[in-house]
């Protein structure tokens, strides 16, 4: 019954990086899947594997996340199970893995109300959170920690062009002509896990560290409900959950992670007909470019058999899995010349 | 065509307050329906009525808000139009009007993509969410301007009791007796609007203060999409808006203002139904205490006939509306011993 499976984001990814990542995608299976033996619980097992991604320079998230404008790392991270248990940080700086202090803010809220009757907290962004962490044994950090030097680099050369482009534009003001940012310097999206536990109860979670030059305080859908993540058991006893990866404020719109999986569950439609209603074709993104994200899937059965299932609009995404056995990675790719945020390519496995 | 109403939360009023209170709705409704009779737009009237609803010191909004359990006032705000623009922030200091500040938000993602084509940002929190205001022009203030000597009074009022609890917690460990902060003494939850404009777009705001001694950094229904405030155009030209208050980790999970709505269109459901569906019997609250909310909604015909209703399962919701006339005021309130958090009161008005 035990599952993990990872994805290291949707995005277009430094062909000399996939190797190294997908041994970090399979290592993240690897160590959540022995815990996942020893009787852990769904949410712990979410945490060490998204830790071992964030601990990664190579991805987007923790150790390595995309600088804001101002040369910072702020990190988005949320957790969920499929009881309806959900907690979420946002713009949080100095926290070694943001998924740990989600985790606990989950663990906490599990202890019923505080004193003088008072609801935990479900999110907690920027100073807050990092001063939460500190007070509930999170390990904290120097934010500069988290800044890696290519990080460093990336950011140097974003800032430089941006300067560039805005005098540019002062003198042309020829927006149409602006590159994405986001190019193959960048780093890509958000990470993410989906897993179900020995017990049988599955969940979802995510990380990221947002949008190169991003404003501070920005909170994307890895720190938003229902859009980075999100799982669920249903009244026959099947359970889905879900990890989505791309650009957040879309997703947010989209509510990208909740809404493919209720145009999966108890309907013959396909993830990828299911991604094009819930995103590509939705008319909450009418006029919206770049459209490009990639969701996880996985769904399990009354009994117990296991699909997992991957769709994006992106160049790429790197999944890896862990079905008690040796850890797999693999990288799903558009087909050559199709446009990223148009055209989709999806998969599944079945266990 | 022009309508505007607002709410000054759902909770359990102060009596000597309750005529002052209706008084500042009324004249957040007029200050809006003369910005509506001047053709601005619907999130610009929004904006003029929650501003007014955050000067005042009675509302739980931007001056006089609770205080954090650091002594701080921190703000959630957010906006959206029937077009599905939305904008929010968490957890903001120092900015004099919250609504102001997402609004701007709002207004400048209306400009499309920033250069470099960064997409941009749709919930900002924190100090960043400071630092855009005072980037963008959105007038900030002093953190303390925004503390009322009565905020200050209730929360040295509320510290003592959390420190005599918790004392008597280390001993007893007497949860069960745990008293609510949210008493009388307490301000009431999110302040909002709904409205149309004379274009005959619909939109929806909120304004919040949060919870009495809530941790810094936390985020309430009123900073997250689809849970403090929703409005929408359907593809009939019906359109639908609705503004929620109430315990903001449940109006999260329940995604409350979008989901009521949800509920309420195309369905011969009335709003107390949809509200027992949607937040009090909904499953993912099961275990919870203090469901207490309430939700006021905007419902436009194709034919422009404008339905305006509401719902609570607070002890009072203070309302006030204007339909191009004078501004009107009242109270609904449960009925004497009704259970709050478990019985509920409607109503509706025709235009």
């Amino acid at each position: 019954m035990p599952f993990i499976a990872v994805h290291a984001g949707a995005g277009k990814f430094n062909e000399e990086d996939v190797k190294e990542l997908k041994s970090v995608c399979r290592l993240a299976c690897d160590k959540a899947m022995v815990k996942l033996k020893d009787g852990c619980d769904v949410s712990e097992a979410i945490t060490v594997a998204i830790s071992a991604l964030e601990n990664s320079p190579l991805t987007n998230c923790g150790t390595g996340s995309c600088l804001t404008y101002k040369g910072t790392a702020e990190c988005d991270a949320s957790i969920i199970n499929g009881k309806g248990d959900f907690a979420s940080v946002g713009a949080v700086s100095g926290v070694k893995n943001p998924i740990v202090l989600a985790h606990q803010l989950l663990l906490n809220q599990s202890k019923g109300l505080m004193s003088l009757g008072r609801i935990p907290p479900m999110c907690l962004c920027g100073d807050g959170a990092h001063q939460w962490a500190i007070e509930n044994g999170v390990p904290v950090c120097n934010p500069d920690d988290l800044i890696t030097e290519e990080a460093k680099e990336v950011y140097l050369d974003h800032i430089e062009r941006l300067r560039r482009e805005d005098a540019k534009e002062g003198s042309e003001q020829c927006a149409a002509k602006r590159r994405k940012v986001n190019d193959s310097q960048s780093k890509l999206d958000t990470v993410g896990a989906v897993c179900i536990d020995a017990n049988g109860l599955i969940g979802a979670g995510v990380s990221s560290g947002g949008i190169s030059l991003k404003h501070t305080g920005r909170i994307g859908q890895a720190g938003v409900y229902r859009c980075g993540c999100w799982a669920k058991r249903h009244s026959d006893s099947s359970q889905i959950a879900s990890s989505a990866s791309g650009v957040g404020e879309y997703l947010i719109k989209t509510q990208l992670a909740k809404e493919i999986t209720t145009s999966l569950v108890g309907q013959s439609v396909t993830i990828q007909n299911a991604f094009h209603q819930t995103f590509l074709d939705n008319v909450i993104l009418a006029g919206c470019n770049t459209k490009e994200a990639g969701v996880l899937v996985l769904h399990v059965s009354p009994s117990g058999s296991i699909e997992l299932s991957w769709v994006h609009s992106t160049d790429d995404m790197l999944i890896a899995y862990n079905s008690n056995d040796k850890s797999k990675s693999f990288m799903s790719q558009l087909e050559e010349k199709a446009v990223p945020g148009i055209r989709t390519t999806a998969g599944w496995l079945s266990f």
